[in-house]
């Protein structure tokens, strides 16, 4: 399973809970990545952790004031980045284009999607991996594994019947060991989480108790 | 084969493009339709062609000021409406609402993409027809069908392998009755096509002209 | 006083309203227009009820699919447009060139804005007439020139120090005619309202309560 | 006169322009800002050069994924932010949120406009500078202040009119020195450039040709 934490724009320390997460993550050999807001990449990046951003835009260099270009991100140590996330929603072809900017920028993608017809779309545009997110249970607290795990399998199902060597992860108010596990037992590859860890007392404990069941 | 006529916001008649639309159309016996400005589509619909709207709102009935509701085209007298065209780009999860919100009303729908990668992504969305317009090709006047008959042929591929019972129909550049025939030699079951009829010097004659070869 | 009603993308029965707005105003001696969905315009229009359009697109004719044309809703019946309404917020490019594109096509505007800075801003891209509408009251029923009469008289204020020929509407929760005559005592001209008809049991009979106190 | 290297997305070495330009600006006595890539702004900063955001979103902590947060590029070093940069236009009531949210964080705000008219809206909103760039004249290296220099003049007016304590810049095509001091005598207090010190074989050379007169 893979986990990532997004941090969204939450008022929280990133350092702090990158340093959390890189060690949880080793200590439990399980992978673990942060993504923060694009300004702390670098020193996210400096802990060690499997850093991601949470959205690039899909242009090359050139004439783009107040676009994230994909090589900036790497520069500062990225690995990765979402795409198309509820709350950054791109049109289509800036989906497409996008996944080609990172491509050549040496970026993974996690395209999100809000439901199953909508990850076999974005599966068709050949992504690194895809997530499904239902927006109505983001930041809730109730795990889309348990509130709703038949949008997790049919979006397996979805992914699968255009290209199978896509993996999908999940999310939307995943926040416990027992969500992880119930996800990877759906079909996921992994979770996509937020407030659990970022607004947590303790985020390391918040961590642990993920990996838990791993 | 289906022609579409998309009349964009071009200085032009739209009952005069309609009426000759209709009679060519019955005199061929070949589906043509037209899609006027939002404002005309009562008057183009009276003409008694097959009148298309060029985008609608991914809404329903509601708080919704300056959207246009599918609701309201099809009362205009509109049978289908475009998505996504290259002129008016949406969002991955807006083309999806679209979809839903004419299948609510009862409008068909075509949702248009730029590359086979892109119809592939549109056809998981379940559109009644997906269409294939490479945006450097659009209003050049030279054919896609001639100038890159593969983004045809793989969009063609590109949907049957999502979903073979959707048609794919292609535009950009057609103005001929060649060019038709063509598109659809490329296994196209139509064609979007604009300023080759709108802009035409005889309107009539141009749309005569398209279905020669059918 | 100036009432227009902005029929949104509710479910009624436009040319119903618009006819009852035409007798309202004519018995009253008072300027009452409707903003129908553009698809009805023309059907408004033919009430004889001074007809405005919810949104036009900042663009001339040309290749602009899914754009609707200044120039189409004049033809339909159109004397003016909303702009930048809370729920259609426009670029500020946009903004501007929307009013010009109006003028070149002959149609007035009211540009919306939510507080009083704002309305200092769109005052300055010369519209015709400004209106100020709280987000946060559209839809209640509270009327803004009872929940916040400041806002109005400072939106008033901001729009004569930027020029002082251009006068001010409001609107959000405005239902009854003494919530318009109380728009008119804080130095407003007009007045915006939705569903306080549109949603009406007898919208006429909230029409004729609407111009009791003028 | 105020000099703001905005550095785009484009490919080049932002520490070494950086290193420069607070080289050059401490040199000649004269305030010489970078504008970097978001990811690039910590190591930026640390140059010892003023250093600014290309854009921040109109927003504060919370569910933002992707969004640029004020807080998160102070955090990283940034002094002042441009907003509505003409590749980056924003809706109007954004334009006024992330001027609320740069205050809120402690953020200057350069807000850019097109033209005279959109200038004295932006002056409404109370930003702490406007900056007037013809989008026609941007990276062509012909100058505002001489291909247009009565933009620049009716931009400081149309500012005045509304708010005169607000300062004006501008920019567009400005490369050398002499462009620098025609802007002054304009009534410009500051420029904006790019590609002439950002693609410049030599950029130190460029940015100290830029202060020559100063």
């Amino acid at each position: 399973m893979f986990i990532l934490v997004n941090l969204k724009a939450y008022d929280c320390d990133p350092v702090a809970i990158a340093t959390a997460a890189a060690a949880v993550g080793d200590d439990a050999d399980v992978r673990v990545a942060v993504a923060p807001q694009t300004a702390d990449i670098a020193r996210v990046a400096e802990t060690g952790v499997e850093t991601w951003a949470q959205h690039v835009d899909p242009v090359g260099h050139g004439s783009h004031t107040g676009s994230t270009l994909a090589d900036s991100v790497v520069t500062a140590g990225a690995q990765g980045t979402l795409l198309n996330h509820s709350e950054r929603r791109l049109r289509l072809a800036d989906i497409d284009a996008g996944i080609r900017a990172t491509e050549r920028a040496g970026l993974d993608t996690i395209v999100c999607a809000n439901d199953p017809k909508q990850i076999g779309a974005v599966t068709a545009l050949s992504p690194d991996m895809v997530a499904v997110e239902p927006p109505e249970l983001i930041g809730t607290g109730t795990p889309v594994s348990h509130a709703d795990p038949e949008v997790v399998r049919e979006a397996v199902s979805a992914a699968d019947a255009v290209d199978s060597s896509i993996p999908v992860l999940c999310g939307a108010g995943i926040s416990s060991g027992e969500d992880v596990t119930a996800a990877g037992e759906l079909g996921s590859e992994g979770v996509l989480l937020a407030s659990g860890v970022a607004k947590a007392d303790d985020p390391r404990a918040a961590l642990a108790d993920l990996v838990t069941g791993l």
